[in-house]
């Protein structure tokens, strides 16, 4: 830094100190942002081995150099892209409008496909328990998701605190529409419109029999599924 | 070798000379398979990176030497322990006596149980996705196994070829199994029969909205679904 620069800073308000360094940060914070979305439409559309750091830092207009000042390395890398890619599913599950729990499920499912949709390769790789890495970190990421999508699913059916026929019923349900996503990527022998319609029959049938099961969810889905009966909800 | 046994090896009939070797080979495959079984013993209760080479050396009364001459190294014995687990589960599962489908289908499941319990911690670390490593190969065991059970489950209900909707249907429901053995070790909050009981209801509910979604499932099914209709199987 020259000496100009030097006298520029100390004339400097208080106020432009302040803000300098914000600045700065910001724009810290979006290259990151840029390398990470970079490296998650790579890593949606091609087996995690086969993105490299190049490949980030080209798809970025980066340097190399850059993306492994920012990140270390290429397990890092993917980590990042698989914190973000967890974070925009959640948000895409969160924001739904009114209607019915087993309407606004059926939404729901729609754009969990779509995502799977959009990131397939990726998505595949990671949940093939392939070639991706599930070990430590990822393992954590993976099993947040689905801990969060459970919860998610309680909230929908107004449930607080379900015992353990519910929770079960409900987290191997999730299980199987995660298993049931990567077999239509695999096959996609069947339309994902029919597809949807029955994972949500599994989840009402799941339902009918968790409530044989337990008295309490008998009385806490008894509404929902009286309604069920007696027509589409 | 000294003089004396190369004098010994001289005067051998052709016959000794062949079943000398095949001893030799029984040994090394049964020194081997008794590493496997110390190893498979320490992986069943530990997690897999609280398990050292020493332990199962140990364990196994032999040499750190002689553990790493016969696997390289930690993550081949890993796997090694892995593919003789897969191989007794799938065994444990085949021999099962007459009855119908679904008897057929929850005596398996308790089996499938009892060697979740007595596997559980390694059972739980690896598909927990934490820190068991599930890259590569040990993915693809593990893969395997779900695939084969799959497989069993359509030979127990005389299906073939299944399409997508009994297919899915079926793979959904194993994946559900195995999340349920796993929330099953980690809280304990339900009894095993009773939860064995709930899979299996899971199962024929699901098998209800298969037949409900595609007509070819009603005809494969339809007798056991009617006879389920009227009273146990």
């Amino acid at each position: 830094m020259g000496a100009t620069s030097q006298a520029g800073n100390d004339q400097e308000t208080p106020d432009q100190a302040t803000v300098r360094p914000v600045r700065r940060r910001l724009s810290v914070d979006r290259r990151r942002e840029e390398l990470i979305a970079a490296a998650l439409e790579l890593f949606s559309r091609h087996d995690a081995e086969d993105v490299s750091i190049d490949d980030v830092a080209a798809a970025a207009g980066a340097s190399r150099a850059l993306v492994y000042h920012y990140f270390g390395g290429k397990q890092e890398l993917y980590v990042a892209a698989l914190r973000s890619a967890a974070t925009e599913l959640e948000a895409r599950l969160r924001f739904q409008g009114g209607g019915g729990p087993i309407d606004e499920l059926s939404r729901g499912l729609a754009r969990y496909f779509d995502f799977v949709e959009e990131h397939a390769a990726g998505f595949a790789a990671l949940l093939r328990g392939g070639p991706a890495n599930r070990a430590g970190e990822v393992g954590e990421i993976v099993d947040g998701v689905r801990q969060r999508l459970v919860r998610l699913i309680m909230n929908q059916l107004r449930v607080g605190a379900p015992g353990p026929v519910l929770r079960i019923t409900l987290t191997a349900w999730v299980a199987s529409v995660e298993t049931a996503g990567l077999d239509w990527l695999e096959r996609r022998d069947i339309g994902r419109a029919e597809l949807e319609r029955l994972l949500v029959d599994h989840m009402v049938a799941l339902l009918r029999v968790a409530a044989d099961h337990d008295h309490e969810v008998e009385c806490l889905l008894g509404t929902l599924l009286r309604d069920l009966a007696s027509g589409p909800v």
